[in-house]
């Protein structure tokens, strides 16, 4: 649902021009904090302790949660537990938890566990795909076929992720359309959903501005979604400039789990707590129970024994900053 | 200076009009960690580093330093040293150094230490200023006369900070017509600039846009600054709002010096390293050298021994989160 219709303009000097575009009254946000979060914290925590964080999030209004990742523990061990993870959680009707699945192997793997809707993800920087997955973009994209199949066949969703949408830890600034190659591939391939994602938050509302506005007219805006990562502390305003875009869901992250491995002792993913008290104030609806969700960033960082990187979380509970 | 033309819309449903605004192409940072920031800091600070402090603030690029403030050392006992540390720093061509005189005996202070630019505040909450300075804000201001008459005959100019502009700790939303009559009384007094401040921090782009849209109705735009706190996160996207509305003066803290008193452990002044990468993100200039900025953010987290609040401090460090 759309409101209020917005003119936006080219904030670069050479090229300017005005498009129409409008704010949502209403956002979804995407819980990636039991797999995005966990998966970039130092600590491993038993499956029993996702399980109830989990559990714990669906009781927020959260419609969807990122709840694991069918990738091999060898490469990521905190996601080792994938399979007791989602079996054991109670999966509440109306609430999305999709998983990682970066090949066939990972997706069937889910599916035995009872996943409903997986992602897969590429990246928009080459060197950063030749880096992590030993390929080029379009050759990693090519591998998510078999997945694509199976799940079409499984009639099972398929949200995509696209990593370093604005800027890469190897090559630096990412040209916006590096990143419409491989939405035109995802969109392509069949998924419903693609998230723009700064992976090393180092997007501003003007790389974020121009990204968007080069991928918003390829891609129908209401099957975008944005994930920001606060390394630099532009995770709210990049997010403001994404609403301004249309874009109607936002990945989050309770408490700021997660931290960046480009940038060791930096911060995660944008806090949920911290998106919602945002939305809120802008009169959009999210459904989630701020003071819920607060409770259960102080759950999960109090498990992790570390301080919430959510403001909101520290000032809504009003204790020592060291304190969780 | 101002470019780019662009529709903003009013958020409030019932109310919608367009109105035409600007960004700015350049913005002037108030520099706030050595009065604001240290002011609610634990730690009282020798009179040397405060002034080795704004000296090398003084090598970044910055434009205006708030040096100090010339309060009673009884109620404020960080600025005690205020004359010593106003006479002591060196006074670069071109950099103003304005200190806080909230009455006639503070500002024959200033002017004998050599201020050559004070500012004095008035709250927009009845209830805040009547916590604070026992009176009415009406009051509150009319004692600032005396000042405003004495900084005429010095032709020394008055900055004023209007506290309180979304929220209170004591009485919850602000409406804008109590900060539209504060801002009004404050230039008819003869201020060259008015600072808007969210003191408790607790303001969105949602709320800072209903403000913003009232007052600039009264106030010309050159002559409005804005002063968030970063206790709900929400410092940056308020800024990025702000510049929406085509202000182009941002009261920040060298790397989040500063608490908020009302919320215990919070977050205070938004941190200058993240507002001077947002802005040159949106190719605004500041004149500033980031780089020599978070220096000076270490060298003072350093001797204040606490972490720096800035995110784009602790992400060009790449250290440990914990040292500063």
């Amino acid at each position: 649902m759309l409101r209020c219709t917005r003119k936006l303009f080219n904030l670069s000097k050479n090229r300017q021009y005005t498009t129409s575009i409008s704010q949502p009254v209403s956002v979804r946000i995407v819980e990636v904090g039991p797999r995005d979060g966990l998966q970039n914290e130092p600590t491993i925590l038993p499956a029993s302790v996702k399980i109830e964080l989990i559990n714990q999030l669906s009781g927020t209004g959260l419609r969807t949660i990122e709840a694991t990742s069918f990738v091999s523990a060898k490469w990521v061990p905190q996601m080792g537990d994938n399979a007791e993870v989602l079996k054991g959680i109670n999966k509440l009707p109306g609430i999305s938890y999709p998983v990682l699945t970066p090949n066939l192997k990972g997706f069937q793997a889910a599916m035995e566990a009872g996943a409903e809707e997986v992602a897969v993800f590429g990246a928009a920087s080459e060197s950063f795909s030749r880096k992590n997955v030993n390929c080029s973009v379009e050759e990693s994209i090519a591998r998510f076929k078999d997945v694509m199949d199976a799940a079409q066949k499984a009639n099972v969703k398929v949200r995509g992720y696209v990593s370093t949408v604005v800027g890469c830890p190897y090559e630096g600034e990412i040209k916006p359309s590096a990143v419409v190659r491989v939405v035109d591939k995802l969109l392509e391939m069949g998924c419903y959903e693609i998230s723009l994602g700064d992976t090393i938050g180092v997007g501003t509302p003007g790389s974020f501005a121009k990204m968007l506005r080069e991928v918003t007219k390829i891609a129908p805006v209401n099957m975008l979604a944005v994930h920001c990562h606060d390394t630099y502390g532009q995770a709210l305003p990049n997010i403001l400039t994404s609403l301004d875009f249309g874009i109607g869901v936002v990945d989050a992250s309770v408490s700021g789990l997660g931290g960046c491995p480009y940038a060791r002792g930096a911060s995660g993913n944008a806090a949920t707590e911290d998106v919602v008290y945002m939305l809120h104030g802008l009169g959009i609806e999210t459904g989630i129970d701020l003071a819920k969700l607060v409770n259960v960033g102080k759950f999960i960082c109090e498990k992790l024994q570390r301080q919430s990187e959510s403001k909101v979380n520290r000032a809504m509970r009003k204790t020592n900053p060291n304190a969780c």
